[in-house]
């Protein structure tokens, strides 16, 4: 197993001791565990964002091929950590080991289909206007543009994915395929984690030839470290997944700085899940089994977990609520942290005393068991539209179900949603035929629309949307799993009158490096690799 | 000629002379022009907005097809008011006929070409990735996704292009193409302008069977009329062009929504323009008389035009400066506003008091006269850089010619420069190769790079960026020109497990609108007209 350091790593160095300390807890028996973690200094975030812009200036003009090599022996020294890594991943999570290779396989998965759109090269979407110097009134002058990076990115890992969406997850992937350095700040939950996962990132840095502070990872005690980088003049965009109000405040600070930078920000989304009558006449004992298992997978703590189940009154009288309550039975794996622990049960605590509100199911343990288990509750539409608060999500295992009595109360709620994630809908192809307006609705309210499945369980593929309209993410208009996600950190660039001496490859017009491009208006050149 | 009557066009209504009011004014003469315009109430604005967002329902899911030939009629429209159309904005603007002309002409082909984008279709980049139910361990299910349409947008109208960035301009024309209803808010400068393209606009929509509420065309004396839209909770997204205090105020109003939506301000530029010594060498002559007629182009009243000159010291005692001095003859022609005129001459004041600035000509009229012309200014790398005001934008026919000992000097100012719509350099082949590391930089600041030509002149073709990093925009990721700029107003959605029934034509196996598409990762389907 590498030896934990608990220093930050400032491009190919590592920072000092002077900093405020944390360790890594398991919450499965609240033990601290070795090593002491030391927070970056502001001249640590200094150093980094400085090397990151330096390494910006090389890594943006090295050749997609080089960045897609750098992430293809990112994956290969992640993957080579092994069992030592999944050991620490569990003691620093609870999370079983089944789970954890899970996500470590999609975390390389990840970086290897960041590393093939960088190497393929159509992402930058290269286009050629060629000059028509005999044209009246005006000529018209040569003009070509693609996508450049950004420049450097600060990733924020976040608790719920220790390895996809951390170090060397989707944010950092994506912006290194982009071109972008990468400034990451570790999550407190999983320090040592960070610092495996870190030192394979820098190796394959050096072993690939990268400029020094094309990488960085920092410790951070308190919201200093990131609060610091987010505000730094160097940096120029922001990933994060984590809650809303974390989320929202890098936001803010975004927002204020004097040149403003973009924040994506995945946040919060209570994902709700329409179970029409057809669906619940035909299935709904698998339906009920089904969302049981989504809402209760990884003890509630995904992004998509469903937080909200939309029936009919009706149907709330039958045995689908039953078979949901039974079906939600206890799981005894701790939360990831103390502090989700406690916000998971301070959110149930809350709205089991609003009005309207009906606890159906209940199997909160002792807290000092370390034990979190599922709630189920229930509300009418009308209380739910009374009390926003019932539209908040509660990041754990537990869902409401808001009972309604008639088709235009079920489409007044999808109206007052927020923004979402997903929203999922169960029913027959009838039932999809008669709500189709209910459907129009949560297209404008959601990333995602599922039918007849559960929205836990994000394909990454080239259709993935994993986004939605505020407050699910800071930016609806971007997805942060599939390929479109590289579009994040960069823009276009045109270039007007340039000899083809002072142009890239993909703008030139012999097209060496066989990208798909838009010339004159037409499509053209080869593409037997992925469009992005 | 149309008969003006000074209401707002609320959907296929009018508003009402409730409001406040205001007058065109003719910027040569200081002449009031007829009618009596009449703001929009609040009542007015909420009116627009709930219109707009009962016509999205609808205009989302029309076809392409059919919201292009809404466009193509808009157009003809537009091209057949003619004559009393070109004599109104000359009333109001000043601007000399045949500009008017061209930019009546620009104003159509971008209404034509964003009809062609959206009947062709493959702008909404579909992608369809097949299920894999067999796939172990977790079967993969049907995914399928492409671009929407947010919402309802407000589009504010330019000052500097009564017809091509005002009621049927680029913004409003990219907007309807992309599926989103627009409310205008008219510039205070063209009210009749806006009424003769709002009512062409309106009459489009009847005829062409568009829901009420697509188009609606708003008055406001002072900012509350925008400020309520921007405000408005079923607005999605502002377009903007103006100064950067404008653009900021609003984007700052959409940032503090509760649910903030995109701003695409097009602030301020002061487009640099570096002339290199071979260049300066070889045709220095030619160089200073394009440059002077780029200053003074739409008497500087253009987005684009170089408000700033890098120049060696050597260089700038040569004949260079004197042949730039002699070339910005005086320009009669009247800015198009009493307030840009007072902001201008307020400007030349201020600039020409700053310690290390010299004036070397200024031929600035009594203002009584309605006469602005132009100013040339020298400082030094040093003074510039001791003086952030010397970078700010002054909006009219002047520029700063700053002048460098060192090439460090160079590279240290591009490194300071804020973001610009574009840089230009003109120099040799030679020049171009020894200065490459200013290319890098300047492609970090600007949206578009100029080689050898001047930044004025903004071709509509696919290549086109014109865009840059904060603050010449609010979003440097995006272009307001060209293609590309449809994509500002949308966000990809993603339908899991539907059945074909309920899938929009564009995500269908059979492909039978023929658009482009990724399918299972791969390019396929015919491509014969522009992907976007």
């Amino acid at each position: 197993m590498t030896e934990l350091t608990g220093l930050s790593l400032i491009g190919y160095g590592r920072g000092d001791k002077s900093g405020a300390t944390l360790r890594g807890v398991n919450p499965a028996t609240g033990e601290q565990l070795p090593p002491l973690f030391y927070g970056a200094t502001l001249a640590e975030v200094d150093a980094a964002a400085q090397l990151a812009d330096k390494a910006f200036a090389e890594y943006s003009q090295l050749p997609g091929r080089a960045r897609g090599a750098f992430l293809r022996c990112v994956a290969d020294k992640v993957e080579a950590l092994g069992l030592p890594l999944i050991e620490r991943v569990a003691q620093e999570t609870a999370l079983p080991a089944g789970r954890i290779q899970g996500e470590l396989g999609r975390a390389c998965a990840g970086l290897r289909m960041f590393a093939a759109v960088a190497e393929e090269g159509s992402w930058v979407d290269a286009r050629i206007d060629h000059a028509e110097p005999e044209r009246q009134p005006a000529p018209k002058p040569d003009l070509r543009s693609w996508l450049r990076p950004l420049g450097p990115v600060a990733v924020f890992g976040a608790s719920n994915f220790p390895l996809a969406y951390s170090v060397a997850g989707g944010d950092t992937a994506s912006a290194l395929a982009a071109g972008c350095p990468v400034v990451v700040v570790a999550h407190y939950a999983h320090p040592g984690t960070a610092e495996m996962v870190g030192q394979a990132v820098r190796d394959a840095a050096e072993e690939c030839g990268m400029p020094e502070g094309v990488f960085s990872l920092l410790y951070g005690v308190g919201n200093d470290v990131g609060q610091a980088l987010v505000k730094h003049p160097l940096l120029t965009a922001v990933g994060f997944t984590g809650s809303r109000r974390g989320g929202l405040a890098l936001l803010q600070l975004a927002n204020n700085r004097s040149a403003p930078i973009p924040v994506y920000a995945e946040m919060s989304s209570v994902n709700p899940v329409f179970v029409l009558p057809g669906a619940l006449r035909e299935r709904g004992a698998e339906i009920a089994a089904g969302l049981a298992g989504s809402v209760t997978l990884g003890v509630g703590q995904f992004c998509t977990n469903p937080g909200l189940v939309i029936l009919s009154k009706e149907a709330a009288a039958t045995s689908f609520l039953a078979q949901l309550q039974n079906a939600l039975t206890d799981y005894p794996t701790p939360m990831l942290t103390a502090s989700i622990s406690k916000a998971y049960r301070e959110g149930i605590s809350a709205r089991r005393n609003i009005k309207g509100v009906s606890v159906l199911s209940e199997t909160l343990g002792d807290e000092s068991e370390h034990g979190d288990a599922s709630a189920l509750m229930c509300a009418s539409v009308k209380a739910f539209l009374e009390n926003p608060s019932l539209a908040e999500e509660i990041f754990g295992p537990t869902t409401l179900v808001v009972t309604h009595e008639t088709r235009d109360e079920v489409l007044q709620l999808a109206r007052n949603l927020e923004g979402q994630l997903t929203a999922t809908i169960h029913g027959t192809d009838e039932d999809l035929r008669e709500w189709a307006a209910l459907v129009r609705i949560l297209e404008t309210r959601a990333g995602r629309l599922v039918f007849n499945g559960f929205p836990t369980g994000v394909e990454v593929c080239h259709a993935m949307v994993h986004g939605g309209p505020f407050p699910a993410t800071s930016d609806g208009r971007t997805t942060s799993v599939g390929p479109r996600a590289i579009r994040r950190w960069a823009r276009a660039v045109c270039y007007q009158g340039f000899p083809a001496a002072a142009l890239p490859a993909e703008l030139l017009d012999e097209n060496p490096l066989g990208i798909q491009r838009i010339v004159d208006g037409e499509l053209n050149g080869p593409h037997s690799e992925p469009r992005i």
